[in-house]
Formats: C-alpha cells, structure tokens, sequence
C-alpha cells in the first residue's frame, strides 16, 4: 500500500472544495489511500486546526503525508512547507497551523515548496489546495525525493502551547477546544494519578476522576483526557453549555 | 479484499475522534476497506443509533465488521460485546445498542471482550473506540478467531421493537425517526398493498400511496417506506416542521 | 483500478441512505473505489447540485461514473438517464441535474436507462439511489457495456447557463452559489485580467483582484474564482452575511 495521505481543512463538506482535492490526487496517483481528518474547520481557524492535527497525528500509520490547508493567506507571498518528521510528512501553508505538531516532534527536514513542475499547470490563487497541496501530495506519495520540490530552510523554534502539571502549586490555563459531546479540552497537561481542584466560572470541581461514570449523572467531572490534557465535562450533558464556558475561558488548577 | 469495517458513532466530523479510530484500523491492517454509515448521531442517543445501524447492515456486505461507538458507560463495568450473526459481525458495548438488528437476526456467537492483547497498550477510559473497539476490529478483520478475544456469553433475548400490521383493526404507534428530508418513519411494519387512513396530531391521511408523486406538491402522503416502515412524508415539503411531529409523536392507523 | 464511483446527492450525512447506496455498490462490486463530492445539497434543490457537480466533474480521472441522486420525482415515470461523454459517465434522473455539466461537454451517447437485470430485485418507489442507481453504477463500474443498460435517446440540447463577459459594456448577472466561506459565486465567466467595476446590493467594488490578500482586512475583493467565475469575497469576513446577498441576488459588472 502507497503511503496514506490525511487532509485536514476549512473547506466543508457542502461544496466541491475538498472533494477536488481528492480527485486531483486520484488524477495524479490513482492507487492513493486518502483519508480525511475533518473539512469542518471554522473558516480560516489555523489554531483549531493546528490542534486537531495535533490529536491526530500520531495515531495514522507510519509514513502518513498529513495536508493541512487553512489559509487565510493563499495567492499572497507566504511559504508553503513540506515537512519531514520521524514518523510523518506534513505539508501546510507557513501560518502556524503545524506548531502543535512541531512542537513535540522531531523535525528531520523542511522543504520550501516551489518547484511547478509538481503543481498543476494553471495555480488558481484562491485555491492552492487544488493547484498545488494535493498535486504535491500526490507526487510525494508516488516517490518522489523531498528535495525535488523546492529549498531546504531551517525548521522554525516553536514554543510548546501546553502547561505541564507536575509540583504542587496554583495554575491558571485556558480552554482550547469544545469538543461535539460540549466537553472542555483545557491547556494543562496532566498525569492521571493527579490530585486537586478545579474553578472554572463560578463552578468548583473538587477532585479528579477517571471517567464520566465516576460521578453521577448532571454532575461536572475533571479528568485526564484521550489527549492527555485535562477535560472537564457533565455525565450526560454539555459541560460548554452548562457551565457557559468555551474556547479561551479561564481555568484555575490548584494541586 | 478483507471484510469491510463499518462505523457508526456520536463522534461528529469536526473533531478527531472517528478519523483517529479510522487511523488505529489502519496502522494494525494497512488493507483494511473502512466505511462510514454516520458519526452523526446525536450525543449519546443509543437508541437512534440501534435504528440508523438495523436500517444500514442488510445492505452491506457478507461478513462486513459493525462497529457501532456510543457509548455513554465508557470507562465503567458495561461490557463490550462481539457479534457474529449469520452474515456480519457486530462490536459494541452492551447497551441495547445492537437490540435492532438482533432482534431480526440469527446469533451464532456472543462474544464478552476481554482479551486486552487486542487492545491498545494503553486504555483510556474515556476513549475505548480508539483503544479497545478500533483495534478488536483491525484484528479481527485480519482473521483473528473469534474465541480469541473474550468468552462466549448467552445472547440477549430482544422483544421486537416493530407493531406488525396484519390484520384489520386500529393500532396505536410511534414516530421512530425522522430524517434529512423531515420524513417521519414509523414503527408500523406493513405490506405495500395496505388499505387504511392516519392520524397524527390533527391531521388525518385518509389512505397510503405508492410514493412522493401519488399526490400533489404541498399535500401530506404516507407510503410504505424503503425501511419497510409505515412513513409520513409532505411532498416537496418537510413533514417535520409542517405536522409539528417528531421523535415519539403518537400516530394512529385504522385498517 | 477499476474507475472510481464518485457520489452527490441531498441525502445528508445523518441517515443510512447515503451509506447503503455504497454497501449496495461494494455487495455487486467489492472492488469499487467509492468518492463522495458531497450528500449535503438542500433537499430536493436539483439547481444546485447541477452547480456543484459542474465544479466537480473536469478534477476527476478519467472514465470516473458519477452518480447524482436528488431526485424528487423519484417513483413517478421520470427517466433515469445513463450519460457517456468523452471523458466520464453520468447517471441521473432527467430532471435538469446535469445541464450545467451536459452544457459545456462532448455527448457521446444517452442511454435512457430500463433494463431491470441490472437493478435490485424488490425496486422500492422511494429510493432509487439504493435499489437503481447504486446497482447500474456498480455494474458499469464492473465493465457492463452501455448498451446493456436500455435504449438509446436523443442527447437534450442545453442552454449555457453563463454569461461570458468579453467585450466593453453593462452586464447584468446573478449569484449562482454561496459557498461555506460565504464567497459569493456569480454566472460571469470571466478572463483573469479582465478591468471594471461591480455592484451588488448597495456596495460598489471598484476594480477586480487577484487574490482576497489584495485588499486589506474587512474589505470587499472581487475576482476570477478557481472555477472560472466571478466571485465577490470579503478578506477575513462573510461575504453573505456582510452584503446580505445570497442566491439569486442581482450583480451588474461594468467593463
């Protein structure tokens, strides 16, 4: 089996967009596995993309070309990046939407994307993804070398968007993400032998859980996410909802 | 070609639950045919999830691999059940949702999962559709036997959940369902050539058409379903909104 | 590879309708290769999946079958139409959802498609998608010569829905399509250096762009969209929303 290609975008699920996108790779490498993360990104959101690639990632076969396109900036001067990690290849546009992921991956190479002759022949400049995201992919999961496709540059520093909650103490973090059951994905990244208490909003949870079934149904419950963050949720209800909290609120974690 | 692997689940599309168990299949059975019936269903609604799967596993595949993740106990004792049926397979937890379509087919094994060789090494327990239920499926879809994973239980005795309309008379039922059309399905199991009138709220349907077009637009038209359910549909219009009906509304059939 | 099967429709991504099409194609032909552009167009709104397969179809390999079901004559004697064009095939029901596709492309043959061999053996008269369209596509898919299928009609003569903007003057045109950026597509075919100017509703755009990063954030831009139209967008905004403009809105362009 060719290499699986995963795409993550804003382009929905309505319109021709991401559907396009495949097609041009079929066009190119029809034996191409193609696998999608989610079209459903807010419009133009790098930073919610940039963190489900981030809970994504590592769980897709080894050698996954991994194309994310949010780009608020297509048809500008931004770069386009083809990255080699360990594991993985990523390809993106230079906007952010990769620093989750490089934050806590080994970056063996990074490629600026420039060479056209893997483009297609007529770049669109409001549609890169078609004319030249999944061209490249496409040529990519057929063999080709990375350095075909454009200039070796130095991989960016990126700070690591987590807070790591290891010693006693008072922390202060965020929500990051509302997930579709309403559970509340914070920033604090957390051992789940964790003991302590969470304020969020005028709530207080008292202690750390396993999971949802620990407390009763209606109840707020903390406890150590799939992602190995901190989520606090309602046993069969919407803790965003509820607790009138979402991306960004404060949350306040004293261990 | 393996056994497909079918997903049903409450996971939506924005996030990276169903891509993640999709990735888990991958990285165990490169080959596996994945296919989604929906990640669509509403949080935590077992019982609209038992009727999208009973009106979805006839049409696939023989030895096709359900799995079907909703799954408000996760992390608790409930237990996690593999299915074989004459023709298909069936993997969830042990909470009516599969009562559907067991209530109309042949049990051959009951399976109680346990054997965690076949789990990720590392169970969350608030993510077993990544760390217990994707890989069950790879490895199953693989050829593991089916001993392997657990021991043999006694299969469920499951009342029908259908009112079969045979003989002449008047039966109360209910809405099911209603689908993306605002089509209102009911539980009313009838042949094609039923003679009869409905009554839901204050609306009568003074007898049962052939399909949309047996009446003009704008009129309201109960048919026997591609389900082989009684339904209730406007035509070129939304059932739904325009008879204020929906899940559980009372109908009635004289026949 | 056997030539992909590439799916539109308005069956939503929450029932079983769209999955069971597919099962239905990978029962009668396990090697499928199955592509959804999308099942997502508004209920019973033929216009716009024309539009949108039109978007679609020249990104595809070559002899891909697509098949597109909205369909709310489904049941009555409407024909179902078996395309063959230079480069794909097309089934569909004769209600105008392949116009925008059938008006800029080489027709080889019209097969007016009743040779029930090829369909389910129980056709239930409110989902052809499941019980003809999925059967005929999958048995072409498998190499069933066109002939096969029924008889062969006279191809429909089709009016360009575009307006092609070439010389100076007054033009006067529509919004097509509001795609889930809220861009504003129009039925102006245009060239990518084309000058003028445009108005909708109250808004003036004096000039046509390049690209959305050629005006500043929050302004209106105007360009050659990656389908060839003109579409009218607001950089980091909603152009729907912020113009109040939708389908069918009016648009005059000067040039």
């Amino acid at each position: 089996m060719p290499h699986p290609i995963a795409l993550i975008s804003d382009f929905g699920t309505h319109d021709w967009y991401a559907p396009v996108m495949k097609s041009v790779i079929l066009s190119i490498h029809p034996e191409a596995q193609i696998l999608d993360i989610t079209h459903q990104i807010s419009s133009q959101n790098v930073g919610e993309a940039a963190f489900v690639l981030w809970n994504s990632y590592t769980w897709f076969p080894k050698q996954t070309i991994f194309v994310a396109v949010v780009d608020p900036e297509v048809g500008s001067n931004r770069k386009i990046l083809l990255v080699e990690t360990a594991h993985h290849y990523l390809i993106a546009p230079d906007n952010g939407i990769l620093d989750w992921v490089l934050s806590e991956t080994e970056v063996k190479r990074v490629i600026e994307v420039s060479n056209k002759k893997y483009f297609l022949e007529n770049v669109c400049s409001t549609f890169h993804g078609r004319d030249i995201f999944a061209p490249v992919a496409a040529h990519l999961s057929k063999g080709v070398a990375l350095e075909n496709f454009g200039t070796e540059i130095n991989p960016p520093f990126i700070k690591s968007p987590f807070i790591t909650v290891q010693h006693e103490g008072h922390y202060q973090g965020d929500i990051l993400y509302v997930d579709t059951f309403g559970n509340l994905i914070t920033n604090f990244k957390i051992n789940s032998d964790l003991k302590g208490h969470i304020k969020i909003n005028q709530f207080l949870i008292p202690s750390i859980s396993t999971t949802f079934s620990s407390v009763v149904s209606g109840d707020i419950v903390a406890y150590k996410g799939s992602s190995g963050l901190l989520e606090i949720a309602i046993r069969n209800g919407n803790a965003a909802k509820q607790l009138q909290a979402g991306f960004q609120t404060k949350i306040s974690l004293h261990v």
